[in-house]
């Protein structure tokens, strides 16, 4: 089929007014969008006020209308109308992150039950087709991994960090290029970065995971001392959402991490994104491109946009092998802990102290740990710990027991 | 549907064996290999000799194997076996680039008459996806340009020269190492790259083109004096297939690249490969991974046969649009051309010079050429030019008269 698209865009910021000018005035994708439904009428904008519509059921009701592209802020109205477009039979594209990791099997309920699509790319990695290549390209269950720089906020503050920009100026500096949000938070603590890794698991490994399951440990916690140990040792800082898959278990965190030049995420600065995926039987792969703004979100709402005119819809052909696995904690792995009050680093729990920093104003450790004390210290809920993972494999418990006697780490 | 494939394999090198384990050992992707033809029955293998047949009609007869995956070297014996695989109605998955670049139209016609798929990720860019992407992404023609690193010796080679090792025993370890040929002028010529070339700008702009109508310009004449010039304005080398949509016309070739830090395959270096990509309104992308050696083509050709199990097939969806297009050489670029004769760059015909130096025993001038001029100079050929594109868009004729009175020009 090569349906002529007739789309109901509901919001109308940098991407949605980007969106009008591609579809509507060049023509190229045979699509063109016939109602645009905002929510504040008062509010300047790029077309005349005859232009807009208030009222969503002016799409809903419209049986012209067979796209609904969603592009609002607000996850719970989001929500509302994602379900109502899938039971008035419209195809939904939306970018909407937080929307779809906390309600994606419900939504894909209920557009399989009305036949329709939900296209989400521009949720994940700004403009890499991430979705698109996890649910075509390794369409087996031969996946052992998929991480990712996902959220362009973060990396260009850490990019920066790297450079010797303190917090807060790279901060200021992304809200003023429009990355980032004026409350931060759902980037800096990682929960955007972990709303991104439950589609990638999903879409990875067939594994339906809540973003509760998820623990995230931001980069607001990081001060000049970790910058300066990352110099020293030839690392960069990247925030990553990871996930490998261990037999039929599912490891999955998001938290900062100490790359090294050997890591394909080095080079990976700014507001760009990447992500790495790697199978047992093929060779490790990275996507790059940008992640943050209103255009790479636009582009990737494009091509779906444009794979609606082929009929396309995810097959989530994991599916039925994601049901023999489950998210695990259970494991050990590498890292850095940091903090100005040194006996905090006592009850953290090492496994195996690799190093051990000590001045009058800062300590620091280095050592194996299980993730799940990792978790339990509640990095984000506290002011005096630095958490950032550093390279070596994540390691499962029976693993660490049997080799504990006579094993070296290779950190660095 | 989900059919269990039969494979019949023709050729068991690296590639070949390599696949054997994977698919009749783990299991893994519903896909057995039933019957292995090869040539030399006296060749000592991995497998016992009673595993192997030496006919390919005990593939072609046998209804029970409705797949062929032709790994041999010799791209006539090929042809005439895709030709008869798709006539015995099996569907074939080849990395054979040069086969496929010569006669892909022909090839496709068959395999649409026969209703079968031919698949050839393998056969650009190694283990990266990047046929299907522009297949399933990129679906509409709104992509304005594909270049990439399509050859994992030239870059080897290219990568250790920039490091400062000399030409010939950097071919010498590429050789080594399993990645060059005996013979390496297909790579170091660039016709490898250019093979990859047509495929490249089939899929990304539905445009059939021959690979003798395409101009390919290698590494073999680089010398020191261009390393160092490289090596001064921060520039590495790299051997680009590029393509570039400008209106109804497209301008491709394969050359040498001097690239700057800001060029995304900067970084790319010894046998990975990396394409890039940029649309109209879609962001630059970047795909990176290995494209030397048996396992990176073992891991795309495994995906290929994954992909057969959903039935899939190459829907061309741009080749209606590519019908308008046509390949064009009438375009300007910025070129670096170094020679011990000095005479020479007096013929080489810049439309103007940038850059001019002379001593005893070398010369080079930098400038802006027309590429019809460039390719007459038939650089492969000869002994004495080492020509090296430099940073810059193609230009259109009608702009270089237009603005040759007063612009300038960035070229570092």
């Amino acid at each position: 089929m090569n349906t002529h698209l007739k789309i109901g865009l509901v919001g109308f910021g940098c991407v949605g007014s980007g969106l009008y000018e591609v579809l509507n005035k060049s023509g190229l994708l045979g699509a063109t969008i016939k109602t645009i439904v905002v929510k504040h009428p008062e509010k300047k904008r790029s077309l005349p006020k005859e232009a807009f519509s208030y009222e969503v059921k002016d799409i809903l009701d419209d049986p012209e209308i067979n796209v609904v592209v969603e592009l609002i802020n607000d996850s719970v109205a989001a929500y509302e109308l994602v379900k109502r477009a899938f039971k008035a039979g419209k195809h939904v594209v939306s970018a909407n992150k937080k929307l779809i990791a906390e309600h994606l099997d419900e939504l894909l309920a209920l557009a399989t039950e009305n036949q329709v699509s939900f296209l989400y790319e521009g949720a994940v990695a700004g403009s890499i087709p991430i979705i698109r290549n996890l649910e075509e390209y390794y369409n087996n269950d031969s996946l052992t991994s998929v991480e990712g720089i996902t959220n362009g906020t973060t990396n260009y503050i850490l990019t920066q960090s790297n450079f010797g920009v303190d917090y807060a100026s790279a901060l200021a500096q992304a809200q003023e290029l429009g990355f980032a949000e004026a409350d931060p938070t759902l980037d800096v603590d990682g929960f955007d970065s972990k709303f991104k890794l439950v589609l990638l698991i999903k879409h990875a490994f067939g594994l339906s995971v809540e973003p509760n399951q998820l623990h995230n440990i931001g980069i607001r916690r990081i001060t000049e001392k970790e910058i300066a140990y990352a110099t020293e040792k030839g690392f960069r800082i990247k925030l990553l959402s990871r996930a490998e898959k261990i037999g039929q278990e599912v490891c999955g965190f998001v938290a900062p991490h100490f790359v090294d030049r050997t890591h394909p995420a080095f080079e990976v600065n700014n507001e760009f994104n990447a992500v790495i995926v790697q199978g047992l039987f093929s060779d490790r792969q990275l996507f790059l491109g940008k992640g943050a703004g209103s255009y790479p979100t636009a582009s990737a709402v494009l091509s779906d946009i444009s794979a609606l005119k082929f009929d396309y819809r995810y097959e989530y052909r994991k599916s039925d092998a994601g049901k023999n696995l489950q998210l695990s904690e259970q494991f050990y792995l590498n890292v850095y802990i940091g903090t100005p009050h040194a006996v905090t680093l006592e009850e953290a729990g090492f496994e195996e102290v690799y190093e051990s920093f000590r001045s009058r104003d800062y300590a620091y450790k280095t050592g194996l740990i299980s993730f799940e004390k990792l978790a339990a210290l509640q990095t984000n809920a506290r002011e005096d710990l630095a958490v950032i993972v550093l390279p070596g494999a994540l390691q499962k418990p029976e693993l660490v027991v049997a080799e504990s006697a006579n094993v070296e780490f290779n950190t660095h």
